[in-house]
Order: C-alpha cells, then structure tokens, then sequence
C-alpha cells in the first residue's frame, strides 16, 4: 500500500487555485503539482521502542444504520512518562498523513510530556497512514471514500479514547488535552467544541478554521506569501512577480520552452503552453510551500532546507527585475533549487510528478472536494502571483469529475460555528506571523479562554516542534505561554 | 402515508421493558402494546392560516459523502408576532411525531411569542410525518431507515435555520431559542451543546438524557411511576401490585382466561398464558402512560382524560387488596376505563393493536433499538409492578429481528457528553415531580445557565402546554422563571 506524505495540507490545498489555474488556461492534462514522496524520510527520529503500536476496531459510519462495518484505526502510544495517578493524557487528532510523521515531527508533545507525567497518543486519521476502512478499495469510490469526514474522524477519536479510559487502570480519570497541527489543528479545536465532555481543551495550531467562503477572504493567503518574500531580500518578491511573464513571453514558442526547460533543469521538456502553465502552478506551490516551513533552522518537514529557507531563495532573486527574461529565470531556476535541491541530489527537477499513488494527496484531494473547501486566489496586485479568481463551480466540476462528489462548501461552517464561536472554551489557536495559514485562523483571543497566541517569527506551527537552539524567542514565549495554559486544564 | 401518533416518547420507550416482558415469557407473538391512533386527534386546535407549512431540501446524509439524496423537510412557521427588527426565534425541535400535532400541542410557545414579538418554527423530525426520506420507502429496511438518527435530525435544524437566516430580510441577526419536550427536548439540549453558534440556548422540558446505560438506575421511571399512584389514593400501588398475581391465577386456565377477558371487556378473548402476559404488558403500559399525562386538568394528549387522572383510577381501588382476584380485577377493569374510556365511547379494549402501520412507533422503535438505548426495568419490591430485568443481550436480538440493526448502547453518552455536560451553556432543564421521566432527566442545576426546574405537581412537560386556569403555582411559576432566562438569552 503507498503511504502518504502528510504534506498535503500544505500542498494540495493549493490544489483549489491550481486546479483552477489549469481549468483556466484549458490544460486539464498538465496541472503540475510536484509531489515529492515524503515517505522516504519518514524514518523515525524517534528510537525504537518509544511508542507502541495499537489498533482499534471502531465505526465506518458513526452517524447513521445503513452500514455497520467496523475498520481498524491505528493509534501510537507512548506511556513511559505517565503518572498512573492521575497523569494527563496529550491525544494528538491526527490528519492527513500516516501518523508516525506526525509523531515523530511533533518535537512539542514530547518535550512537555516528562513535565507534565503525561501520557502521549497519536490518532491515526481514517483514510491515511494504515487507517484504511476498506482496505486497499478504501479510495475505489465515493462509495467506499465518502466516510472520510471531519466529523466521522472526530467520533473515532472519541470513541478511542472512552475505551482508553474504560481499559486502561488509572485513565479514567485522566484530563485529556487535544494537540494538533493544520489540518489536525482544525481536528483539535473542533474537538473541544464539539466534545466537551472527551478533551478539557486544545492547542490548534496553525488551524486556518476561518479559512472557509465567507470568513476569509481568497487573497489572504498568496498576500502573506509574497509579504514573507517581500521581506525576506530586496526586490524579491517583486523579481517572482516579474517572472511569470517572462515565462509566458518564453513559453510561447517551442524555442522559447527548449530554454525554459533547459534553464529549470526540467526531467521533461515543456511541450506545449499547458506545460507551460503546468511549470507556473508548480512553481506557485513552491513558493508557497516555502513559506510555509521557513523555519529559523536547518529542518527537513517538507524537504530537507537550510535555516530561513525564504532568505536563501531570495539571495538569488536580487537586482533581477530589470534583467533579461532568461537572466531573470536563471535566477528563478536557482532559487528554486534551494528547495527541491538543497542536499544536490536532484538530477532533474520533475513538475508533473502527480502523486497519484499517494494516498495522503488523494485523501486530502476528497476532503478539499467534499467538507473542507477553502477557496485561495489572487489578484497579482497585492500578492506577487498571476492574477487567480476563485471559482466555485469550476472546483466544483472538477470536483465532480474526479471523484463524483458534490463539494459542500457552506457545511464546515454550519457544523462547527464558523464565526460564531466564543460558546466554546478551553482552545489555544496558535498562529505564526509567516505563515500563509495564519491568514483563515484565529489570531485575536476570544474569550478567557480561546486564547489567540502570535508567534512573530513562526512558519507553519513551529510551536509543534521540538525545542532547538535556534528558536527564536517568541516561539520560546509561546510555548511557555501554552504550557501554562494546559497546566490550568489539567489541573481542572 | 400512515401518520404518527407523536406518543411514542410515551409509550414505545416501554417497548424496551416490555418487549422483554414478552422475550422472557416466550410470547413473541404476544407482546401487547396498546398504541392508539392518535392521528384521529390530532385535528388542529389552531385555527387554519395560524401557521404557514413550508419545506426544505436537505441532505439525507449529512456526515458522510457516500449518498447525495436529499429530501423535503417540513416546517411549520407563524410569524405573525415576529418583530423583523431583531425579534427571536422560537424553534421547536421536533420529535417523534408530526410535527402538526407537537405545534399543536405546545401552547407555551404560542403564549409567550406575542410578548417576545418572536416568530414561531417548529421543524419536523426526519421519518416522521411528512418528513420521509424515502417517501413510501423510508421504513423499507435499515439501508433506508438508517439515516434516522439525533445527529442527523440536529444537522436537519441547523441547516434549516441558517437557511432561513440567509433568506428572510430581518433574520439573520434574530437570537434562536430551541424548545423540546421529551425526546425533542433532549433534541433541544444537544442542539444548544453542539450547536450553540445556531442557538443562542434551549429550554428542554422533560428531557431525560440520562436515561441510558450507565447513568441512571434502569428501575428509577417505574418507582416514580408507582410513587404516583401511591400518593394518589390509599392502597393504591398495593392494589395494582396484587393484580399481576390475580391475572396470573385466572390466566392459568381456560375458564380463568374467559372470565378475565369479560371483565376487561376485551375485545379478543385471551387465548393462552402468552395473551395473558400481554395483557399484563398492556396494563402496565397504561399504568405508565397515566403517570406522564397525570396533569391537573381535563386534557387530551395521550387520550382524553379527566383532571388529575390517577386520583380518578385510585378512586376505584379502594379497600381491595383483601378482595377476591375477581373482585380486585373488576376494580381495575373498571380503573383502566379511565384510560381507555373516559369518553364513554368505548365498545371494547383492544390490547393487541400494534399500529404496525403507524410510522411514528415504528420510527421510535428503531430510534430505541439503534441510538436511543434507554434501560427501564422493575424489581417488584420498589415498584408496583412485577420483577423485570434488563436484559441487554435480549433486547439486542430482539432489535436484529426486528430492524436489522445492532444497538449502540455506548454512543449517545459518547457524543452528548453523558454526566460530563457542564462546558455547555444556557441549556433550562425542566422536570415535573411526577413525571416518570424526571428520573432519568437532569434536577439539579448544573452551572449557572444550566439550570434545572422542579415543577412539583407536574407530570410530562406540563410547562410547555398552554396556560390553564386549573394551572397549578409551580409550573406558572416555572414558567415565569423560563421566561426570564429566555429574555436574557435573546437580549445577549
């Protein structure tokens, strides 16, 4: 079975504008997501032996009686610093990817849990990682695919952890705390909303909740893109706007994609002007996903990158503006290998590299589909991309020609409060100041107790990380502030 | 279309018990539910044109995307009092039964709108009344009866309500106030806890929530049941407590059995100890019902009834724990005419009318044998009644035959939250003394605006019937009390 990347939230959310791109510019064939297979580095920064593997035989369907079939839900426990006595339980909602990603990059959980003498559990999310509810049909089918819901997963975890409580001695009384990042972010404060009486609260980190039509503008996202660009060189983000026309001009003759292609060290030669555009979304995507793990340190999250990776990529972006299209690209090219290519291992760069076989991506794609659309766009005046509307009935039909599912773009926000959501309690919405997310999230507190905490110097939840030297502080002030906050919870 | 009774709260959660009765009597073909017709009833106590019947397409599933049927939902809607500059909404969440008979039958809200300047909703609970997921088809088997579900029924409401707050010019600000009684007050409870973005809080009357495994003692509905009658004439309990085992002796012969059947002007002769033990479920049954509709004045909600009915059965079972088995069982023939045939009406009591073909028992019947778990048993000892277990396994198989569904008897604590509901808000509780029910409802406040109300001298949500001269100061006071919380609620 392939395993996922539980890259997805950061990249295939780009999926709605990409996707649109393509439809667009009419090039359904060449939509130019690069993929790149976590899998392979998804070995265990952890020891053998720091967590144990279990599963559970739990619902496909919580909500209704028309199917009892019953599936296995992974879940990783690591109990070795558990006060039997009254300890705490830290349940991780796990999203969209295999879970032992998410273990072993959740440095956070693991740093606090000898304080707290708490026990750690990660969920697995229904759909990823091993969590297949019809096994190797789970993805055959709307039929088979469509329990994979935000709801469906949030009763798993409930029922997991009432059956960790009713089995194991002493977690009976246990305080259960909800972490989760992103997408398990969202998981982890509409956890506490909706099951009060199963989590005492939650750190939602870098959980775009407001990232819903309706609640947030589109351009949000692509604007704080291009301000961490702007600030990250000179003329950087300005040089990135420059350069998509210079692939057009380039990209219009087959001498000019000889050059283009030649320039980006493409696997595969541009073809065609849909190939073309294919080379634009992908380069899209990856300014994106730069901004999303530009971390103050050497980390290897979605690709192994040097510390800041936005300001490397900018260092060779500078004085290109007025340049030739082809000097202006080579300097595109080079900055872009920073991300893709930052070990020098990479022959060649692939755009097409689709992923299909990675369940992660297509799972995330059906979430996006169906429950979680949030629509991202452009305008190319306040963001450094070409000019993107969003597009709802195109998504839509794509939507429905991919999966056969009809997105419910109002739900999410009937479901879980959209705005309207200070009946809650109990919820930290951590949220980086470079982060593209931060933009759908919950960034002013409020209540007592939905607590907005900023990070000034954070990417996508840096908080969740472990500890490293070169933290910068208000991740350290964050991280203490959180601390305090799940010690008041615990202690009820 | 067959049209529900609205009565199933009432009679059909005995159908847990009884059934039993019948499973451990080996009668399966006996189980003698009396289940009147209450449609013919249910003629409209408001004049025509006091409300607008309307419907909305909504999703037969909400939670999953396997299945994109939707459905017409029915709702009742009198705006007449409505103040389109920000008046509230009073939203019943409708239960087991038309929804006509419910607005019809909870004049509490007709007598506060006017004062409130609120408009009135009441919304009817999928698969019953008109509301038929799958027209004709709905109660085929459990592939299309499965969708009936609380969680479904509470997506309904939301998705309605945000509905009619994007279409109705002066709506969208309108604070909505959830009212229920019995099970729709449960529904009006969980509705508030999982959906406090769509109202602003909920009275739910007569709510037990606490009715299911676990949480409140299976015997406790039939001690206050017995409580009722003790109180409600000398020997009275006593009396009906000596009856099984007058029924028991005659039943035992041919002779017996026909003597029994003329004293209770049955309308079929008991044929065999099976008939016997149903009729004994149906004495049961009606010794049950009168303790729910016990109120203080002439009414007709089960059956036309005078004021306070059970004064009026004790008042025929007096001095006969000495008596003769035949001489006692004239008494409580004589008492059962209270319930039966307090018109005159009457020709004969009918013990085995199933009303198979009446969908809202039906619906129950399912709701009891997939979610709606609610253990009911008796001792003999505590209780007037003979010793009946709970017998889980027993009434799991029973519910494979019947329906093909396995019960969850774990979930609704689960997903509402069990005895763990205090991170909710601006939920009143209100319970009648002797009411049955209140057993297993919540009678103690729980937090500041989880307030529970005590209405001494009330049977089954006496509060939300119309105001009545006969009215006694508890539930006006009650009553007063709601109103005042409520208007805190819709002010903000």
């Amino acid at each position: 079975m392939a395993l996922p990347t539980g890259k997805t939230m950061f990249s295939v959310l780009l999926f709605a504008v990409l996707t649109l791109c393509a439809l667009v510019f009419d090039s359904a064939n060449g939509i130019g997501f690069h993929r790149s297979n976590l899998y392979s580095r998804t070995k265990s920064i952890l020891s053998p032996g720091t967590y144990r593997t279990l599963y559970i035989k739990t619902k496909v369907d919580h909500f209704s009686f028309t199917n009892d079939d019953t599936y296995m839900m992974r879940y990783l426990v690591a109990d070795q610093f558990w006060d039997q006595k009254g300890g705490p339980i830290f349940f991780y909602t796990g999203n969209e990817g295999d879970i032992a990603w998410f273990c072993n990059n959740t440095g956070f959980m693991w740093d606090i849990a000898p304080k707290f003498k708490a026990m750690l559990v990660f969920a697995e999310h229904r759909y990823y990682g091993t969590s297949m509810p019809y096994g190797a049909e789970s993805y055959k089918d709307a039929q088979h695919l469509g329990y994979l819901t935000s709801e469906q997963a949030l009763a798993d975890y409930a029922v997991l952890i009432n059956h960790m409580k009713s089995t194991i001695p002493g977690a009976e009384n246990s305080p259960v705390v909800a972490f989760g990042g992103s997408y398990g972010g969202m998981l982890a404060a509409w956890f506490r909303m909706k099951y009060p009486n199963v989590v005492v609260g939650a750190l939602a980190a870098s959980a775009p909740i407001w990232q819903f039509p309706g609640e947030t503008p589109c351009e949000v996202f692509y604007q704080i893109v291009s301000k961490d660009y702007a600030m990250s060189g000179p003329g950087c983000a300005d040089t990135i706007r420059t350069s998509w026309k210079a692939i057009t001009n380039l990209g219009q003759t087959d001498a000019g994609r000889k050059t283009l292609s030649e320039t980006f060290h493409l696997c595969k030669p541009l073809k065609t002007t849909a190939d073309v555009n294919a080379m634009k979304a992908w380069l899209s995507e990856t300014w994106g996903n730069l901004a999303m793990v530009d971390y103050p340190y050497q980390a290897s999250f979605l690709e192994p990158l040097p510390a800041w990776p936005i300001k490397v990529v900018c260092s060779h972006l500078v004085n290109l503006t007025k340049s030739s299209d082809l000097h202006l690209l080579s300097g595109i090219s080079t900055a872009v290998g920073v991300y893709y290519n930052y070990t020098g291992q990479a022959k060649c760069f692939n755009i097409s590299q689709q992923g299909t076989a990675d369940l992660g991506d297509q799972g995330w794609n059906f979430q996006a589909c169906s429950e979680m659309v949030m629509p991202l766009c452009t305008d190319g005046v306040h963001d450094m991309f070409e000019p993107q509307p969003w597009d709802f009935n195109a998504f839509a039909k794509d939507c429905k020609k991919q999966f056969g599912v009809v997105p419910r773009p109002q739900w999410i926000k009937t479901q879980y409060g959209g705005k309207n959501i200070t009946s809650a309690s109990n919820i930290i919405f951590s949220n980086g100041r470079l982060d593209p997310w931060s933009g759908g999230g919950v960034t002013t507190s409020l209540s007592d107790s939905l607590i907005a905490i900023i990070i000034e110097e954070g990417a996508h939840h840096l908080d969740l990380r472990g500890s490293n030297p070169q933290d910068p502080q208000s991740v350290i002030k964050a991280r203490r502030q959180e601390m305090g906050i799940i010690k008041k919870w615990v202690q009820g």
